[in-house]
């Protein structure tokens, strides 16, 4: 297995990577980007930040927030912590974990050290992606279900291999990377709630360049890292999770977040956009969903923003308005008390059935008119391609404003890039 | 438990602490600096030196081996994978780890960060000291046995106390510091045989040194990080692990390596030592130990200097012979070959003998009048201080000659010092 993956991470080429695959691929550096400059200013990205830009040092690659260059370590903490800071990233539910927030902050630190091109930085990412969300799903439930946050997890080992082959590490250098992530690699699901969460991308990615740069170097380590930390860390092993690589790429189905609200109101907001009313009119909505997500976000009468991202009754409300879900200020403490969006909010009936897929939601919006008009909106369905570009732009565009045209277009043009660097000067 | 141990490393005063507690600290200190400076040449050491100098950044701190100040977290990376490069500091059986080669690591380098007195690192490697141990026999055999490397998990969470201390952090930011480190502990037994080994104390070092700066920074975490972490990692949560914290201070009972070779030929070499016999007169050998120790350090005729340290014959030809066994050079590949060596190491037999407890060896040596001497020791029965010191201070001589001197004599004066200038001057 690990012999599969260093062979993968090695090998990988560009150029043999199914259309598909790069699109998502780009779009998730679009998100990631984004949601990180969105991000720049929440308390965990300025601590983290803080710290080390207080330590300096050598100017390798650039951090979200501060114009100066730091080592690539540094960077990658400060990147992975600032870009989940929202946690408004994308996910894989093949392993449960977060994989852009990792893999981007890592392997684009270590790109700028090594003065990479475009298509080897886009090599690497897609070299992390891939082994983050096998690895993770070789690790299992079983390990999500001990206590483990995949994210920062499996986050790491893929980063290890992403982060190894822009150092040119050969075949022995790797696997003795992953050796050293085996010891390393860290994150425990009792974070969610705190900026420990964010805190875990930040550190999976750093630990990822740390392992990486210290194998390079000649460290020796445990040959059968992976093995090893499955075995400490309730991982169920299945090697299934390995099957098609570098043919099939699961980077294809990663999910991206379209709402700045909990992913359980999601389907609801999806099933409302597939029908056209006019606010005014309505005089009732009716929300089914899976009763397991009544426990998480259905608060009834929700008074703060936060709150609100909760609260299946005031997203509702904010999109029949016309807001946009998608952007971060649509859940403002102001909107809870708004007299307008209170009276929608107090249309919508949330009801439980067991019948209902986990990702699924099905909306009856009735009107003036008497004629209630339905939808059904299930996550687990793909969405075209074409239809993820749109969105995925128009998120960025919420939270970036006009930036997001330009990183757009570097991120398009990235796999002919001899440098990095126009894209970075869009970013940082 | 938290807050108990929040307490304790908070309020800790060093003019409680009784007198032999903190001759063995400063005896664990002196042994630390030893086996650092005598290690700053090991592959692992120049290694993750070079990393660090690489990176640069804020002088904060010394590293071994280096002429230079980097940032604390950086310092106490290098300083704790060079410290335990040797594999030759001490070790705590209550937990089954290495607590200086962590404690002093980070605690001296958040010391130098904020400018302490000799007191005030003192108190806080004491705290790191206690702590560690205690949270180690906390979380107990089940984690160690679960593939754990205690110096590195147990230590990671003494040594963010330690340092949180030093940093000033208040109640909260303790458990948060706490909390953070949690998320960041790792290290795995896996390691064992490979430079994973040191670098796993070198990552808990820097890890205690991290969660501490950030926590004081305001990072939020998981409340009761402790038990998030021992839930997850085979913990036993033993709450006896506690008893008497702040009055009975288990530092005291921690153990010095004397000999540089595998501990499992200890005993045999202090069961030599209490016989007088000269190496001319010798005719046989009989060594009794528990055969467990037969298939670790029983090689019959080694060929190399790492393999007599893992050799009873050769250990008792170099002690027969007068040559130190607790000097590295000791164990040589030209004395593997040497004939009066091997002359003596053919007199040896080792025989298992399970009546025998673990940390014992029975000795009996015949001479040329055929008349037997035997001797016996036990590992788990207590030095006299006197004698401990005089054992440690020997070492440390044959570890870095004069140096040894005036490094033993900053550390007396420690608890004095109001600035750590002259202790740092000996060590970098």
């Amino acid at each position: 297995m690990t012999d599969a993956l260093t062979g993968f991470a090695r090998n990988l080429n560009w150029t043999d990577v199914p259309q598909d695959t790069r699109d998502v691929l780009r779009l998730s550096l679009l998100d990631w980007a984004s949601v990180a400059l969105a991000g720049v200013e929440e308390p965990v990205s300025v601590a983290v930040r803080d710290m080390v830009l207080a330590e300096g040092g050598l100017g390798a690659a650039y951090v979200f927030g501060a114009d100066v260059t730091l080592p690539a370590r540094a960077a990658a903490l400060a990147n992975g912590s600032t870009s989940h800071a929202l946690d408004y990233d994308d996910t894989h539910f093949l392993h449960i974990g977060h994989p852009s927030v990792v893999v981007f902050s890592a392997t684009l630190a270590a790109a700028q050290q090594v003065g990479a091109t475009g298509q080897a930085f886009l090599e690497a990412a897609l070299v992390g992606f891939e082994a983050s969300c096998r690895i993770g799903a070789w690790l299992g439930r079983s390990h999500y279900e001990a206590g483990f946050h995949m994210t920062a997890t499996a986050g790491c080992f893929g980063v290890t291999l992403g982060a190894a082959r822009l150092l040119g590490a050969d075949a022995v250098q790797m696997r003795a990377a992953l050796g050293l992530a085996s010891t390393r690699a860290s994150g425990l699901k009792a974070q969610f709630g705190s900026m420990g969460k964010p805190y875990n991308a930040g550190l999976a990615a750093a630990n990822g360049v740390e392992a990486a740069l210290l194998a390079v170097a000649g460290m020796t380590s445990d040959a059968d890292g992976l093995a090893s930390f499955a075995a400490g860390h309730a991982g169920a092993m299945d090697a299934a999770a390995f099957d098609g690589m570098g043919q099939v790429f699961v980077t294809e189905t990663v999910s991206h977040k379209l709402h700045a609200c909990c992913h359980g109101t999601h389907a609801t907001l999806e099933a409302l956009a597939l029908l056209e009313v006019d606010a005014q009119e309505v005089t009732s909505v009716s929300v089914a969903v899976h009763p397991r997500w009544l426990k998480v976000c259905n608060k009834p009468a929700p008074t703060t923003g936060l709150e609100a991202k909760f609260s299946y009754r005031m997203c509702v409300a904010l999109a029949l308005s016309g807001l946009d879900t998608g952007a971060l200020d649509s859940f403002s403490d102001a909107n809870c008390t708004d007299a307008d969006l209170c009276r929608l909010r107090d249309l919508v009936r949330v009801v439980g059935d067991a019948g209902m897929a986990d990702g699924a939601a099905h909306v009856t919006v009735t009107c003036h008119d008497d004629m209630p008009r339905q939808s059904r909106y299930d996550l687990d369905q793909p969405m075209p391609l074409e239809m993820r570009r749109k969105r995925v732009l128009a998120k960025s565009g919420s939270l970036i404003g006009p930036q997001s045209q330009t990183v757009w277009q570097q991120v398009q043009d990235l796999e002919r890039s001899r440098t990095l660097d126009s894209l970075i000067a869009t970013l940082f």
